[in-house]
Formats: structure tokens, sequence, C-alpha cells
């Protein structure tokens, strides 16, 4: 029987798993991508004591601290979670495994959205379509690519694409972007050098190309061409699980937690970027601090303190 | 007109300022203990993203990050902060400035609590009572010392003193320790080898000695001499420049905010250990999760977004 089995290994799941070891909880993480939205998020500024670290290099820091506390991190797919009548859980993986645990603390994070357009999916499979800026924007160097969105993450990643694609057109619904504004500032620089144009009120209706992506075509008439699309209109948090174990969603469809990250169910926890507890405020501090408190919450279930 | 005045400069203050700089508002720290309750810490071994880390040291990361944005640190102390009719506040400092700002972070952390023993004021001047072990503990190199509390703060304290004490009195006021179960295990070693003796069901009565403390007398009748006592029973919001402001506290005495760091009155944020938001879980990484949450809600107030 495990005491803590963290479903997800994003810097919620890390932070909750290096404060539930170190109060002698035996810990199992279960995650198949390590570090989560941190993992593509390029250089990270503000996470403090980090003066400057790239996404990825502070999370193979906090698994490394985990690990040097015995946490173990499974990359097995889980199928369902299942409430015992002793109110335990019962966690059946891909591969057929049955983890027994007195807790769960689900730190799943969400997923990007997708435009929802004919092809999206078949391009999406290294044909031209993309989700991350700052991952893969640096493959697309010379070339021209387009950014649907406006928001922090859209910025950034144009910031980091305009050092190598030769243009970037950037298609934003609203008529203005919504960035932290020190990104802002970052990509007037290369507005104003034209690298970056941007182009407001409008929405992609259509991608081009058979048997990869060739262009797009804009709700105001215009067609462009470009080498790569990148999509980046916000995320869904990863709610099936939760959802078939009886969690409660708020009413936008964000697993429902309390100050102390508890959900409706006993002896289950959340945190980080599938809930909504600070709104639309998600950072990598704020998800460290969520999975402290959840394994705090779960120690506390425990050990009826 | 500064944007945002960041009071008290531990990890809470700090990480407000690096959000809040990083909305590019014009952001004063004024704080006259660098680092708060975390320089105080010894090692910090719960902060994702470092193993180990003194508490010093990893404020100073921080502040060295906030100043590399340009954020302005003051030791200046406050008198008073005064609420102007056109919203923004006046802050004025014992060196008689008077600064003026749109919004507040009240970051102002706690204060250790105090036994109220007659001559206790007196023989904290240095003169043998103590109220940070970690601090000072390392101080008292081949001495006896008694630490008064059980909880995590008194017996990560003594795991340190331990090393340098010849002898620890550990006086707990109930049956038992409440330590994270981590350092209980270390404290456990002391207590086998008798270089900490604990002392249950028992409180401080007296302290003795003419120009320095030379003893204690407990609730159960016995006497011990000893080099330094260290009391580790808690601490108490600093709340005094809030209540004058006309913020709302919560039951037991800290600021009451929300979800997002809102305090009653427009414009005034707090977060950290000054309030009550995770219970009693107080940590570095929730501080600076709610400090940067703060920095978020002034910035939405300063920009009306």
């Amino acid at each position: 029987m495990t005491d803590v089995v963290v479903i997800g290994s994003g810097v919620t799941g890390l932070s909750a798993a290096l404060y539930a070891a170190r109060y002698e909880l035996s810990v199992l993480i279960i995650g198949d991508m390590l570090g989560g939205a941190t993992s593509t998020a390029w250089t990270v500024e503000n996470y403090p004591g980090f003066e400057a670290i790239d996404g990825y290099d502070l999370v193979v820091k906090m698994k490394e601290q985990v690990e040097k506390l015995g946490v173990a991190l499974s990359t097995d797919k889980i199928v369902e979670i299942n409430k015992n009548p002793n109110d335990t859980f019962t966690i059946i993986t891909e591969t057929s495994e049955e983890i027994e645990s007195k807790t769960i603390i689900l730190a799943v994070g969400a997923a990007r959205k997708k435009l929802g357009l004919p092809k999206e999916d078949q391009f999406s499979m290294g044909k031209g379509v993309n989700y991350c800026t700052t991952c893969d924007g640096p493959l697309y160097k010379g070339k021209k690519i387009a950014v649907v969105g406006g928001g922090d993450s859209a910025v950034k990643g144009m910031n980091l694409a305009a050092q190598y694609a030769d243009k970037i057109y950037s298609i934003v619904r609203g008529d203005a972007y919504k960035p932290e504004p020190i990104n802002l500032v970052r990509l007037q620089k290369f507005i104003d050098n034209e690298r970056v144009e941007p182009i407001f009120n409008a929405t992609v209706l259509e991608l081009l190309g058979e048997e990869r992506l060739t262009g797009i075509k804009l709700s105001n008439g215009r067609e462009i061409e470009i080498d790569g699309l990148f999509v980046e209109i916000g995320a869904i948090p990863e709610v099936v699980l939760a959802q078939k174990l009886g969690v409660e969603l708020d009413q936008y469809g964000y697993i429902q937690v309390n100050n102390m990250m508890e959900t409706n169910i006993a002896g289950v926890y959340s945190g980080g970027d599938a809930t909504n507890f600070f709104g639309h405020f998600k950072q990598i501090v704020t998800g460290c601090a969520m999975g402290s408190v959840a394994a705090t919450s779960a120690f506390k279930h425990i050990t009826k303190a």
C-alpha cells in the first residue's frame, strides 16, 4: 500500500512529492510528461531564486531533488482510478498494473487548446501544425510561420521564434495583445523591424495544403503561405480521470479545490494547472505551492493529524 | 507616484516585487529585515529546485534577482500608512519621508512569540535568552542550553544546536513533538545518545539569574542550570500597520485575504506569514506564490485589467 500516488510529473506533482517524502510517506509519481508545461517554457525568469533558467533544467533539478528522497517515478499511463470500500484507492495502468494507495494527488495539468479545424490533427503529426512555439519555434529557421493567439505564451513564443524565423504572421482574434508587459516590450522590437506582422481581429478559417500545411486562410479573406503554424490559444484542464472518480469540477471545468487543496473526495487532492485556484494566473511558483499544500493535506489525512 | 510599495523584504515581498517589476510597474520594497524568517532558516531543503541551500543565500539570490529588474530596497521603518481621498496611499517613514503609492502589498510576516516572563526582555539583549535556535544555537558550543517548544522550528533548531551544545534540555508543554517527521527522525538520534533530554508536560515558570540567565525553573518543580534558553513557541503576525489602515483581520489575528490576496481595502494586498491563507502551513514556496498573486492583483488594479 502506497501512502501517496501523485498523478502528473509537472512542477506541482514534483513539489507535492518533495513535501510528501519529507513527511516520511511512501510516494509514487505517475506521469508521462516530465515537467509538464514547465518543460516547454524556454527561459524561466520569474521563479524566485533563479534569475534565468531553462524550464526543463529547473524540472530536472526538482526531479533529482525528489529522487534523492526515494520517490519513484513511473511513466505508465493511468486507465482508471477506483475508490475502494475501505477508503483507499486502486489505480489501474495501461500495463494492467494495479496500485493501491491511501491518497491521490491529481497534479494532471492542462492540455493545449486546438483550433478544431479539418486536417489539424493530421498536420500536427510533424506536418506543420504545432502547439508550443517556445519548443518548436527554433525548428523553423529561415522559414515563414504564423502564430495564433495574443496571450503571454503566444507573445513569449514569438519573441523566441523571431530569432529564427524569417517572418512571423501574428494572428490575434481581438484588437490587442495581452501578455506580461515585459514580453510585449520585447515583441515590439520585432514588430518595429517587421520580423513580426500583427494581424488583429482575425481568426484562422482553413488549413491549406495536401500532404502537409502550406498556408492558412483567415477570416478577413487573406490567404498566407507559411511553412508552420503555432496554435497558442490556451489550455483545457486534464480532468477525465478526476471526473470518472467523481471529483467535482468548477464552472470552468477545472478541478474544484479549497484552500487546503482538498477535493470533494476525502483522500483526493489537486493543485496546479488542473485547478483554477488562483484564477487565470498559473505559474511555476503557484503550482509548487499548491503541490506542497496538497501533500500536507494528504499527510494529515493519513496520520489523522 | 510609485506603482507598488511592498512592505516587508522576506521571500513573499521579494517574490511580489519580482512579479510587479516584470509587469513593468515601479516598485519600492521597504523592509528592515532582509529575508525575514527565511534568513534565519539554516539549511532549506524543501524549496523546489534547490536540494539544499542556506536560507540567507536563497534570500540573497531573490534580492539580486529583483535588483536586476530595477527594484529599490529601503530599510527605513514605516510609521504610518494613510489612504488618500484619490484612493492612493501615503507612507510615512521614521526619517519623515513621505512616499505616495498606487498600491500597497503587506508582506510583513510574523514575529516570534515570547514567554512573557519577568527579565525576558532584559536577558534577550545578548544575555542568554534567544528566539532562533538555528541562528544562535551554534554560539553555544560546549554549553548547556534549553529549547522551549515542540513544533518544527524547535526540533529543527535542536538538530542543529545538538551539533554544538554539550546538552540540550527540551521543554515541551504537551506530551509529544509535532515537527515534520523527517526532522523527528533526526532528533531521535540525539535523544538516543542523550545529547537531547526531552522534558514533556512542562513549562518555564521563571528565568533565574541576576545580570544574565543562569537557569530556569519549570512547572514540574525542577530547576535546571543552563547557559542559554531558546524560545520556539510560534509567531504572531505583524499587523499593527494593517490595523491602523483599516485592514480586516481574521479570527486568529492574521490579515484576511481572498484567493487573489486582496484585503478589504482596494489597492491593498497581502500574503505570506502575515496571513493565515494556508492555515498553519507557512513555507517559503507558499509565501513566494502568495507574493506573485498579490503583485498580479496590484497590476490588475493599476491597469484596470
